[in-house]
């Protein structure tokens, strides 16, 4: 079967690899119908050491099962599911209490831009789907419950977003944007978006941002204190995870608030002393998103209408295209590409 | 009058000042029925730049209003009065709504240890405690409330400690023995005390703590994953504000859990990155205490006799021996060091 691999920065390659099959009792074997590059599958694109390639890609995905081993009842053959990025029992005190994405059994999705992929643990990870794959309308929005999402929804959940809520959402990828959406969602009045390219901040605007701020740095911080009386957004949603964007959070957040973020730090250290979050009373929070634990609130918005999560795909490639799709999105020509089979 | 000026680290002198006067109409002065030393006083005691003292010391009160000014309502003359270590007009929307250590008219009391101190914005800052100067025996309980009780209490209340939850206190300081009586009272079930002073810790058994962990490290954190059945605990309340206690706090905190910082931190930076905060969904939060408004919760049981946290002080000194106060709680011989005129 048809695979994507990544073999060093900007060198992604289709190609035949094995096909997957049941190697233990909780798996299932899931046919793509559709699936999508990440902005997170960026960075390996930017800095990958090739001595780790050629590497197998993709952590997102909706697809219709195709066979699951004996220990599997949540899902039968044939149904339409979406994964989590994470792969989790669901069942254990970690993923029940704690955190799913630390579920001692879990890991993390890595193969899913293939024709066929083998999932894990698929009752704690895939989640049916109330259509077929034929209600083609409908799938984009469903595939960003597999991520974005839900990673947009847990920035806006672990930051407290509430009714009344200052918000201001830092990046306008489709994490950011969906963030924006999130907040929206939960009752935010205003939401700062901070981002610079037009065609992303006008669907933000779509989504629910209220004022966009194209400045960064000290600039953008200035600006947000203005649309703020003086005082910074109670919650920062930090969608980019670099340097820049954590001291843009710690800028334009106000006494008491709360940064939280949801893009991957590619930072190991940050300013956390007296004048940066101590001396304010500013809490750091997020993660990357149990989003099988949303499913059940998310969907019924895209079910009905009132939610089209889907719109951050502004590009459509097949299997055999995707390093395009790498490509479009890496030179910012693509918010996010859907990769059909 | 006499006041305490640290010249230079380990140099600590009482002197005749002039004494305080009302400066604003919203002034107090205050007459000192108890003041102390606090462990965050032993940082300059340590590092102290000498070109910038002599330097008035101390930010607890408890003492009799001697004069208001013509703004302050709340408090009369003759009125035995807490202060909070921070002062603040407890009206503005920072306050209010954000955080009051952040009030934008509010400060640090710097002058305390004295026999007489001007407290600003007075309204917002003393409190008017129940009983007289004469009842001498509730006097060390209710000088806690100025910093050292509301500080502990306010661990545990930004780490969200709860009924039947699982805690550690990094550090048997004062704030720590006293982060253990908050997360007792808050319900807490299991209270993991990492000391190595025995008659503190002994104290902190007291206080509600169920275990004590005297080893540091690598080897204290194998002790409190030891004692947690390899889990962690779900909230650390870190009463230190060194580098190794911020990294025990993250060695020892579960996934989905929250370090609560309330120890003034000694680092600018730390770490915060996937392996140590974000891939486990660990929140990080704490500040100064707004313990002006923990007082109205903390009050009641220190009256009623439930709670007595001026336990933590096991010397007293007069005024004019405040020195030897620092030199016995700098040389841990002392906890915490009483105050009388």
């Amino acid at each position: 079967m048809r695979a994507t691999l990544m073999y060093a920065p900007g060198d992604v390659r289709v190609e035949n690899v094995a096909a997957p099959r049941i190697e233990q009792p909780t798996d299932a074997i899931v046919r793509m119908v559709r699936t999508c590059v990440c902005g997170s599958d960026l960075h390996p694109y930017h800095s990958m050491d090739p001595t780790d390639g050629p590497a197998r890609m993709g952590h997102e995905l909706l697809g219709v099962v195709e066979e699951v081993g004996s220990g599997v009842s949540k899902v039968s053959k044939g149904d339409l599911v979406i994964t989590s990025f994470h792969y989790q029992d669901a069942t254990c005190v970690t993923c029940v209490e704690d955190f799913a994405c630390a579920c001692p059994a879990g890991g993390y999705l890595t193969e899913c831009q293939a024709e066929v992929s083998r999932v894990p643990l698929a009752d704690g990870t895939l989640t049916v789907m109330p259509v077929g794959e034929d209600q083609t309308e409908i799938l984009p929005s469903l595939l960003t419950l597999a991520d974005v999402y839900g990673t947009g929804h847990h920035a806006a959940v672990m930051a407290g977003v509430r009714e009344g809520d200052t918000v201001a959402v830092v990046g306008d990828g489709a994490v950011g944007l969906l963030a924006v959406l999130s907040a929206k969602k939960l009752g935010a009045e205003q939401i700062i978006l901070m981002g610079r390219h037009r065609s992303r901040t006008d669907l933000g605007r779509e989504f629910g941002a209220t004022e966009v701020v194209v400045e960064r740095g000290e600039e953008g911080i200035q600006k947000v204190l203005e649309l703020t009386g003086g005082r910074g957004v109670r919650a920062v949603l930090e969608a980019v995870g670099h340097m820049p964007a954590y001291e843009q959070s710690v800028g334009i957040v106000r006494p008491g608030g709360v940064i939280s973020r949801v893009g991957v730090p590619q930072y190991s250290e940050a300013p956390v002393g007296f004048t940066s979050l101590f001396g304010r009373n500013i809490e750091l929070t997020g993660s990357p998103a149990p989003v099988h634990e949303y499913v059940a609130e998310l969907l019924p918005g895209i079910m009905d209408g009132t939610d089209d999560p889907g719109r951050v795909f502004d590009r459509t490639v097949g299997l055999e295209d995707v390093a395009e799709g790498y490509r479009a999105m890496d030179e910012r020509e693509s918010l996010k590409v859907l990769v059909t089979p």
